[in-house]
């Protein structure tokens, strides 16, 4: 959407909606919607809004050890000493480590790669955080590195080159159970997801 | 969602989370989605959309005659000599000009309410623009008031106050046309709709 489009509205008004529909997910109309909400807001709530934008950009860094985002390097996680300091959990995305912290059932260590291995898309071993995790790995201590890449095809592939670059060395190389998603039906689930669980089924305890 | 909910994310982070989860229609995913993405936003991009934010508050206010949104009172509309000054065109929100702006048919002025009557939340002829709609009426210039306020309850009932207030004026109040949607069909018409589409049918010319 550029200012022509938007010719009656006033600029300030068009340049926000201009940038809030650069946004992913806003297009032209909730853009609108938005810029007219925000217009509304009193001015010490739009300047928190704006201020957060600014914060976010001035503080937030890698974390030194596990390259999630963060104010503080070491990052609370990798610094909290009653984490278990000999798994690694490694993930696509920073907001990966918020899903599985939620489910409170993981108190190991995190590595965040920040991407996966696409060679299409020309994303090679050295473009995403594998030297850091590899790095990691060499001092000796981590016993279990449990990767929670996304079971998609390129999620896979990374799986795949973590393990094999592994083999050989006594570090476990795990990674999470393929199943029928709780609360899912088998009518509605796929071929692969159906023999991924039926290889994988469990003794009923 | 309070900062409990991100007991992970970084302070700075989890607080532009929280401040996006703030706006319309975006929930606690999107926000965390917009989050990252402004981290991953240049320094220069991420002040754009900051200072975007600041300055609609700091320049916009309402024109002194519609009513609108404007960076400059009177709007552009208001102050341009070639619109019709003899038709105002009653809308309920500064969007719905934008829209009517797009068709290219209308070429008169904007009255913008910013709401409707809807005596069940509170909201009377004090709470929107009418004072001032009644105002621009009284010096004796206007011939037509086209009435675009939605065709729901509230915008109808807005309508038919405004339309009586007129009564015994020599001022002509009209509204938009009720009928069926460009592009729609018959079937899946709803039966007002179609009844009052079947009303207003034309000749074919």
């Amino acid at each position: 959407m550029t200012l022509e489009h938007l010719p009656s509205a006033a600029p300030s008004l068009a340049r926000l909606i201009q940038e809030l529909n650069k946004l992913p997910g806003i297009g032209p109309k909730s853009a609108q919607r938005l810029a007219y909400f925000i217009i509304r807001l009193s001015d010490e709530e739009a300047q928190d809004l704006a201020e957060a934008i600014n914060a976010v950009k001035q503080t937030i860094m890698f974390c030194s050890v596990c390259q999630n985002l963060t104010d503080v390097s070491p990052c609370p996680i990798c610094a909290n000493d009653r984490r278990n300091r000999e798994q690694i959990c490694v993930v696509e995305e920073p907001m990966d480590v918020l899903a599985l912290e939620r489910t409170h059932c993981y108190r190991g260590l995190y590595h965040v790669l920040h991407g996966v291995l696409s060679p299409l898309n020309g994303v090679g071993p050295d473009q995403i955080k594998l030297r850091e995790l590899f790095a990691r790995l060499r001092d000796g201590h981590i016993r279990e590195v449990v990767i929670a890449t996304n079971p998609t095809l390129e999620g896979e592939a990374t799986a795949m080159y973590i393990s094999r670059h592994l083999a050989g060395t006594d570090v476990k190389v795990t990674h999470l159970a393929r199943g029928l998603p709780v609360g899912g039906s088998l009518e509605y689930t796929d071929e692969l997801t159906l023999s991924r669980a039926f290889q994988g089924r469990q003794e009923v305890e």
